[in-house]
């Protein structure tokens, strides 16, 4: 079965953060593959894995998950032309770093920056993009908003009781 | 004809650097639609046209340029389930008020930031979208890095000459 | 009864910080209503609220507080004359993002920005709004200053005597 | 006749930039009253001048404009328990000394923050203030919103026209 | 007796800070005022005592600690012509708040900043200041800075044991 | 005749600038010495300068100027128990690296930050030092001060008149 | 035997953090020295230790640790050509300050900045300038580096099994 | 001849810039090589450079030349053990963008940062690296020191001249 998104980190650290990009995949019926591994201390990995084991396994999609000089999604970025997106993950000046590192890419290999420690968007957003061609997606996000919105409602209902 | 892209952009002085955006789409062969619309001052407009026009339309992705509090890619995000890039303008702090409104969005509602000024990667990063189901914009997409590094490579050549 | 304040938050998670201005409001006697709505993920609520509730129960002036990307105070701007007032709630680069993206409000459509968690001068602000038409809270305001400084001095006193 | 609101500055070179708040008070048809004063260059007259001279004239709403260590609004706000609005004045640091200056101010004597040089909403923001107790003034800003719609509509007509 | 050093501060919470510049200026024999007042919350204080009280007493220096919109050694600077030091008090961003609002004072009004929560360095500035005319302060100036760079190469020689 | 103060400069570029700092000294009738060295490509002859030549001129207070990772000041300060002031030269991100480098002094060896480009400021510090022995000095800081609030006055007046 | 690197670092606060730079020097067979100086505190020891006692134990390498205005590294570099590393501790504002204090020395005199807390790579950094006439060092930085990318495909591996 | 360095820059715009290390180089009578590649545009030209074409040619160390998310030092790091030195080129952010995607680096992989814009440190640095095997350039930098001292000297001269 294809996968249809693959995640990469820089390091199992950064799993519990990372890891709730599963759980929206999971909630979506995504395939996903997870991998540590980093830009700069597995060069040859990353490259093996982006340019040959992702392209076999049809791999849409790829999040990149890193933290200080966040190169990960950008070197990503460099080894193929599906769409990349970075989480930047904070571990220093409040992942300020990070977010520049994979936000202030040059023109012409680009990378999608989500918010700092943002692997819930970073989910979403790949939804997204592979719900340009899937109605069953499509329908599912819209789902997705309509829970969110009641959630936010039911909350705000026991917040305006407790304060009654 | 549909359009694949809109581009909405806060300010008519923002257009000299959104146009490189429509460039790289002009030479990629996508349609896409041009909008100057304000997320505070036209809030009614930009609700209009993401929930309507661009549903008749057709849009696929959108593209939200603003500067300073830039709110207008994360409206436009909390108005459809088609995937928003957001380019920060740069106008006051270098850009950075503008990357942060873009870039730090809540979990649930995502925008792909791309870097100050960066709209070229905004239309590389739709294309790379659009491609996924494309066949022919994934080879123009291959296509386009040959081009690229034929370019640099060429500039290589031109400088080490001109220092010899 | 007329609700005089409307303080709206992007998330239940923010009541206590919030709730320092509903204190304040307490002491003044100022009617208020809160309610927790998303800018980006209930955007019809905080719509419908804003331009229909909010006017049929005569809100006089509206408080929103948000963190990371804090479009809520902008987003109600869009939608009222009224004056609006934004606190930054800290959550991610100690604020910053937040007080950047409510204070950096492109001309035309204003935000009242406070300090960072500035929940108790968002209420303080207010109420100077609504004192304008109102000799008994510009009196009730004076008193809050007097008590204020008293405070102060009798802290002053306190630490004075303890380090003789 | 009542002077409604007093725009002072901390130096007659802000004047270029502020009068820009002097233009919508214009436009609104409210007397406003201009001052070059500092707080710490002429702390006496400032004094003066909020707590006597102000408080004659009936000033509702306080404009300090001012850069650096941009204490003037929260010098005035010390002084009076009318709204004081403060607008960043960039001279170094692209303003972002004078936005935390005038942004963070402690618990109890509150400023409302504009943008960095934002002084036409430092302007609408004074007018919504006064426009709470003035039916004239709540019907002119909706006026003003339409009339500033309508200009961003124009103008993206034209650019559309412009790049047919 | 007269009260050589004035030091005052924005609120007790800051005396555990500050008191290490009153502990400096205990082991040099300097006379000090200690005052919890605020440049905003209690504006009439500040300008009785620095302009009657600390004159009455002999202050030759002012210390002012203060956090957020640090404004107090502005506020002081401006009440007198005696040197004033301003202590940025860490509360928000790391307390780069309080350092721009004590540092960037405009011309004419000088305050010497010190690094954030820089009590020590307060006291030191102020005895240097002292010493000026003091030669028992410079002689005891220069017993600090012996004892002070005997204390780090004891330290030197206790970790150097402790790795062999 | 006595060098009252030593101005160092880390770059003769930078003398148009903290020639004000100079400028105001001959207006206090003060002698100051101006020497252009460096901390770090010249440290013999700032150790030289500090610790023999100044001693014997009787320099009272340094003044240091420097830009980057401006360690002159504190360079300075490690060499004498005299005051030394720091001026924060912009040259790179706008100022703040020096800003940081000059105020952010560990405890212990102290120096007194002004502004970023705050050459004036950093004289008006050092006369007040020098004035606290002196009250010929302590009366031309008084005169100073009216002269400066009287000039504040005169371009309030001028501007008002042309406004009207 | 020849000390071929000599770790300086501000305070032995630092030795923690600093000492995992030791443990890369111990695994590498390289002899080091560790002494606690201040820049500040005890410039003559710095001068001492730099311009004799390292020259004279065949030195080849320094580190530099330091927080806040971390001057450390920028003062060794003055005293010696032999290559600097400074590494900025972090103690205020997420290290920053110490960041900016090494990395932007003036033309001329140059230190090697590595990450805030970046102890591991400036014993890495040393190591490689070691390895420049070290066949055995080049050959175990070889070594390191595969068994730091064997770690983190075990690494790599534990957690996909982990969430199979 | 062997080529001793390796200048590497992401774009031909670097070169008026990065120009001034050669010219440094060319002053120490250094041979390097200048080649203009991007990590993100051509990541296999920089593959094939560092690891074969560099190899060959006997380079000693690398210098990275890049802005924005200023990759290129980091992912040479990534395929070679020879030193690294990284600039960071301003073009965004003030550079500060460039300089924290160099300098943060992750433990394992070094690169020594220099300044924003700091090509002539970074041509000093590698002076520095190479001179620990050469007693030639060992001497030709302590010239460079004298010379260097002597030119401050004579602009003091001249500066004093000028002012007397």
């Amino acid at each position: 079965m294809q996968t249809q998104v693959a995640i990469l980190m820089g390091s199992e650290n950064d799993w519990p953060l990372v890891r709730k990009a599963a759980d929206v995949f999971d909630s979506f019926g995504i395939n996903y593959d997870v991998q540590v591994m980093s830009a700069h201390r597995t060069p040859e990995r990353v490259r093996e894995y982006v340019t040959k084991t992702a392209v076999e396994n049809g791999v849409q999609v790829f999040i990149g998950a890193a933290g200080l000089a966040a190169h990960l999604p950008g070197v990503i970025a460099s080894l193929t032309t599906k769409p990349v997106i970075g989480i930047p993950i904070k571990s220093a000046l409040d992942g300020l770093d990070a977010l520049l590192s994979i936000a202030q890419m040059p023109p012409g290999i680009a990378v999608a920056a989500v918010a700092i420690d943002g692997a819930v968007n970073a989910a979403v957003l790949a939804v997204q993009m592979l719900a340009l061609s899937s109605e069953e997606l499509t329908k599912k996000l819209t789902e997705y908003r309509v829970k969110m919105a009641d959630t936010i409602a039911k909350k705000n209902d026991a917040l305006r009781d407790s304060i009654k």
